[in-house]
């Protein structure tokens, strides 16, 4: 009975725990990472600060909690889906038609958790910032891989610079995000699938 | 010498304005537009925050203030120099020159003031919000004009919505910026130069 009542506590704890960086993942995308300080999100779930300080310890801890959160909600919403496919370009095309639907359909109120992210945390300094550095740099990577992949398979022009390509797309995809938020107008998704669309002809 | 000395006084006043608004529009490219307080920016020029208030009266008549000298910085070193040549493709090869290059500088220390404002404010409401919006709107307003210019004149491929390369090009813009501050690496800024010159072409 104490072992079970044990593991109830700990799931219950776990549980709450989920859904306090669920909250502080949306707070993120509307007041930026900043916007999560242990007092506003307490706040803004209705919890105490002293509970909250139990499960996070730091502003720190919780940001970093935050941001491994959101990197499993994308990568359920954004990447594990294209992996329905083992044809590169294929998969290119998989993964920015689920960034951009999963933008439009606001699973984070602000858009992207990460292109918010990258952009106010350019000039900081510490954990925070080189997370987030480390998560983009990894993505990027990715996608160049993919179209280096494209190209030995013939499926893209082989004389494309991979990372070039990769940068071209993910401009397209941060600039769709960026309007469609700042001015609540889906016309810039569809601008960003155009051009994808386009690059990846 | 009443009147010279009133005269002087206001130049005075005019001038420690123009100086406060400077430091603010360099603080918001790092801690953001929420960033710059009026506490926050007293402590940072070492003023004190009743003199700071008989300049600006509240956060958000400053913020706002601040958005109209980040904007005068930005004609002189990107609108400004454009205007030397009145080919609509040419111009628009020189706004983006420049404006990579103002990033490069670091005319702002964060890379682009209006880039890091756009992604900040977008689930915002108010004024600041509404004139960071109305910003981006004209300047894409006046790219795809230029396109419109270029393809009349037989220098684009009249194929292209003017709207969509506009978008295109500002995205490049945009991923080089956010590439190069995270990063702090230059190789973001070639990669949007190439994707310009590729898509002016």
């Amino acid at each position: 009975m104490a072992t079970t009542l044990a593991r109830r506590q700990r799931s219950d704890g776990e549980r709450s725990r989920q859904k306090i960086l669920r909250a502080a993942a949306n707070l993120a995308t509307i007041e930026g990472l900043e916007g999560i300080t242990i007092g506003r999100l307490a706040a803004h779930i209705g919890m105490s600060k002293s509970g909250l300080y139990a499960h996070f310890g730091s502003k720190e801890q919780l940001q970093l909690a935050t941001i491994d959160t959101a990197l499993e909600i994308y990568d359920r919403e954004v990447v594990e889906p294209a992996q329905a496919t083992a044809d590169p370009l294929e998969r290119l095309r998989l993964l920015y038609d689920r960034f951009l639907d999963h933008v439009e359909r606001r699973v984070f109120p602000g858009g992207c958790f990460f292109a918010s992210a990258e952009s106010e945390v350019g000039m900081q300094e510490g954990p925070v910032k080189d997370r987030i550095a480390a998560i983009q740099r990894a993505w990027s990577a990715n996608i160049a891989q993919l179209v280096r992949e494209a190209q030995a398979a013939g499926s893209l022009p082989g004389d494309d610079e991979p990372a070039q390509v990769a940068f071209e797309l993910d401009a397209y995809g941060m600039m769709g995000n960026v309007g469609f938020v700042l001015h609540d107008e889906p016309l810039y998704l569809e601008h960003a699938r155009a051009a994808i669309h386009r690059r990846l002809r």
